[in-house]
């Protein structure tokens, strides 16, 4: 198996965390676009695109190429996989965590009930 | 279905993108603990602490409680539920997009095996 140090998921999570980038991300899935095409649909001047994509070129989550005087960008080979192991580890933990107060929840509902329960 | 907005994306992936907060939240999983155990476990001064838990406060990945002088966080509400979905969602385009290039390469292997096989 592979072993992530931690600065990928650093490098990656912080480039998720701006909707812009979280779009652009969507968008390539689906077709290569050019910076500028880019920064069009987005509403966003030429500068602020490219700080966009060059964060996410260093996350290793798009790569570019410019061909004469248009730079393109497609999707890099970071497909997110460390990330969703994390994710989904941390969701396992939360959860069994969780679960202990929902039992504790749960026999305080059952006494309640036994209590006084309600006829129809 | 619950309808998430962007910005609370924004705030848990940005929480994330540090390797002492992940930390903080897979051992606050396992169980609660104060700012001061946490700043120990982590060679890091209370400031330092108080700062990350903060952080995770505000993404809603944790809560803090103080009790007389002590503060003890525990884990909250967020089980990044929306963050894996959006990661998987993506995972998923992002295969699809690999895997069209997977295809070309493919057939290419083919043709090559059609033009000269290596008897054993």
């Amino acid at each position: 198996m592979v072993q992530y140090t931690a600065a990928p998921l650093d490098a990656s999570f912080a480039a998720l965390s701006d909707p812009t980038r979280r779009g652009v991300l969507e968008l390539l899935a689906r077709a290569d676009a050019s910076i500028s095409g880019l920064a069009e649909k987005f509403r966003m001047t030429l500068t602020g695109m490219k700080k966009h994509v060059g964060v996410l070129e260093k996350a290793g989550l798009v790569t570019t190429r410019k061909v004469g005087r248009v730079r393109t960008c497609r999707l890099g080979q970071l497909g997110l996989a460390a990330e969703a192991e994390w994710i989904e580890r941390y969701r396992q933990l939360w959860e069994e965590r969780f679960g202990e107060l929902d039992k504790v929840i749960g026999e305080l509902k059952l006494k309640e009930e036994d209590r006084g329960p309600k006829d129809k």
